[in-house]
């Protein structure tokens, strides 16, 4: 089974987890004495999007396949695929989208 | 008395609890350092759905009977019928739905 | 004074506690490690249910008098009139309905 | 001064404690393994209603001076005038009307 | 500076503390083992009132100067204008008027 | 820089603290024995207003430059600017506005 | 990669952190004995803003790219692009702008 066949629920995001690149231009570095340590990946898949207030339409959410994001260390749900981490995170915890 | 006996309240889900299967193309694994262990199981009933803001409508569950989800390993309440293994969550509280 | 002189407010429900039955074709057994065992019982009265948003309205109760229902160990409030327990809990801490 | 000189605020509930009846057809009796005591009273006068939403409309209270009620051991607050003892609580603190 | 020169924000009320006064008729007696005793005083001054959730408009208070009001002990703010002691409570966290 | 610089966001308060001034016809006096002790200060800028529920309109403050206030010992961030004593709080944060 | 490519999601925004200047007119100096040491530093990047309660609208920011800003020490997730220290918070986390 592929990291294709997990279809986030509501809210949620299937994010790849990746090690920061640094590059010559320079890349985001966490500092080790940082309180909340955020975490780079790669968003893999989206859910339908968190519910209305008003009936059973869902709010389009933000982020889509491929996007660079940033997460805080502590939020969502690691999973494993093969030799691949994931996590599962609610698109409110993504901090930002990296652009390259 | 079967599992089909047990109705599931509002946004409430039935879930019988499955060993994640790991195929050739691989399978999901759980690893033992992740801080949220999350489970598989196989969608058995769905409740009515939350009830809306307005009155006494409810919001049509997403999950449907049969579908293969992951849920947090601390969410809902377990129970047992004859020899499997069942758990009741809220349908907001299942993180993914696995296409095989 | 019997059980029926007991009105519950609201979203309320007073559930006569009753252990499970086994039967042949199998019964719900709640395993001892569960973490949150439930119990079940049968629905004596319903209130008139929670009120809703806008004003004097009531939201209509979805158990019904005679149900046998599945509820949360550390739900509601216990009482006892004669020598049967009763449960008092909110309709939204019924897990599941039973049909037998 | 008497009980019916304390008007309670919005959606309290002035109650008269009374120990509960125990008589021939039976009376609740709250178990001393009880986790939650419910105790009883009669409600001697009801607060004009909890705001609304929208403006500076009141939400009919649903109990009334005169009924029998139960309510949570740890509800609300406690008086005393000569000798009886009063409780204020919150009209969603009551658990149940008692018909006798 | 007198007590008029203080004038509550929102939904707070100034209130003047004042000894229970045990009367032939009775008095208000709060027991020592209660777990929340209430205190009484005399509403000085009344704030515009909560804001409602739409706009710019309050929700006009009910409780108006001159009221006697029973108060939980541990509501609010103390403060002491020459020698009388004042509390500024929310008036939602005032239980009940005093009619005498 | 002077504190006419710092425009506070949105329901923010910027107050400059003052020692309560205790004149011949009395002041106010903050016991020790208060368990939560409320200080005076002047407002020295006020930010735009709360966002409200629908857009982006904002809910306009009530309290205006120059206003006296009391707020409470805990409340909000506390800055020095030069010699002087600040603190930044939300407007619901302040319990009366005092007039001399 | 420079900063320019960090995308903050919804309300949040991304804040390069700057020691407070002070100058001869005076400047912002956090006391030592503060409870909630603010800190100082320039805008960045805004978000989109924060969803609107209806549907997929946004609420938008009032800070812009380059302001001035003060923030609580603990509030939000600091990273590091190469020796530039950033620190992303909710708007709402923004205690002041600051005009110099």
């Amino acid at each position: 089974m592929g990291e294709n066949a997990i279809r986030p629920l509501f809210d949620r995001v299937l994010i790849k987890r990746e090690e920061p690149k640094e590059t010559v231009k320079g890349g985001i570095v966490i500092p080790d004495t940082a309180q909340e340590k955020p975490l780079e990946g790669i968003v893999e898949a989206v859910g339908q999007g968190k519910r209305n207030e008003d009936g059973d339409g869902f709010l389009t959410p933000v982020v889509k396949k491929g996007d660079r994001v940033l997460i805080g260390k502590y939020s969502g749900t690691e999973i494993k695929v093969l030799d691949d981490e994931y996590v599962i995170v609610r698109e409110d915890d993504i901090l930002a989208i990296l652009n390259r």
